[in-house]
């Protein structure tokens, strides 16, 4: 069965996905570009979002940068991650952060209170918005993805609330050697040894510290 | 002046310092000692706890366990870092966990409110019991230390005391790919960015991510 994973989602050491005072300005808060530093110099973040020439480190980074699209063959992302605007959609000229070509190549999975027509970019990326929860956002990427593992890209909350219904298969994350202080807190509350979880990988970079952590499936 | 410094302090991936449930044969909670497990087989450990021969890794952790120990005057710890005893001491029987010869062989300040007399171990350790609170010992701490370091044990209670009052200068934390899920955590509801700390190295070895994290002195 196709998985649901959680890639390349940075923290800091003290826990915060996200900095404090999100804008657009600073779409990841006050510091949160410091959490994703390992990834800006890798060769699949070059090759993605870069001249398209072949520069880029290679490495353990890059490693996993690479491995977070692996197999991917649906995408789920809160609101807040497809955009900055807030409560109803005023027309439907904001098509995501990426331009023409984002960076998916799939079916996306908009989580949203307010419903707006699917829409397809170039190079294959479709974006569903989906206004009936989480479960019912899992069992359409589930379908789309064909068999192919399910990639949650975030933000925080959204993470937050697959975690605690126990939906999320694996999780990699990149504890940034940054403190944010305030913003928004991964883990916070949330029990990840009674939902199952253990830490099956560990590896560090100079930037960054990967941790991968996995519940086994039930059963 | 003399720093306090928080040395070897380890914490779980989600931030726990001991596990839940902490009781005599589970000292620091359940789950507590795979926090510690990057240590336990150093050769610094060895030295401290083994057989005396001179077994043990050398490495990245070595060297953070080793270092833990340079430079100390004084230590100070909180009480259950002491021992097991709650409430006011029946007598004076308890001498801590460690024997007749300590691993700290200077003055160590144990944070009380319940008086008793200091008493001398061998290898040149005094415990002193303070009643008057973390500034108290503090600045008894640095009396006694002579110029050297101060170095503040634990546990997870003490240590939050004294970052609260942004008193520790630098702190060693110890990273191990372990998910504790509850217990004390360390850095909840502490604002280490606006108190001032920065990571100032991060580091890691198969069995713990290594990061220091230090307050600039002021002015």
């Amino acid at each position: 069965m196709s998985k649901l994973s959680v890639r390349s989602f940075s923290i800091s050491i003290d826990g915060y996905g996200a900095g404090p005072g999100q804008d657009l300005e600073n779409p990841m808060g006050l510091g949160g570009m410091g959490l994703h530093q390992w990834v800006l110099g890798t060769r699949t973040f070059q090759a993605m979002h870069g001249d398209g020439a072949t520069g880029g480190e290679t490495g353990v980074d890059d490693d996993f940068a690479a491995r977070g699209f692996q197999n991917v063959g649906a995408w789920i992302m809160g609101r807040n991650m497809f955009g900055p605007i807030r409560g109803a959609w005023p027309d439907h000229d904001w098509q995501g952060w990426w331009g023409e070509n984002p960076p998916y190549h799939t079916p996306v999975f908009v989580l949203t209170h307010h419903p707006r027509p699917s829409f397809t970019m170039e190079g294959g990326t479709t974006f569903h918005f989906v206004t009936d929860g989480i479960h019912a956002a899992l069992n359409r990427a589930r379908e789309a993805a064909g068999g192919k593992d399910i990639r949650l890209g975030g933000g925080v909350s959204t993470v937050r609330q697959y975690l605690r219904e126990g939906l999320i298969d694996e999780l990699h994350l990149a504890i940034a050697p940054v403190l944010l202080g305030s913003g928004e807190h991964l883990l916070g509350g949330l029990d990840l040894a009674k939902l199952g979880y253990t830490c099956t990988q560990h590896v560090a970079s100079p930037k960054a510290t990967h941790v991968v952590l996995v519940k086994p499936p039930a059963g």
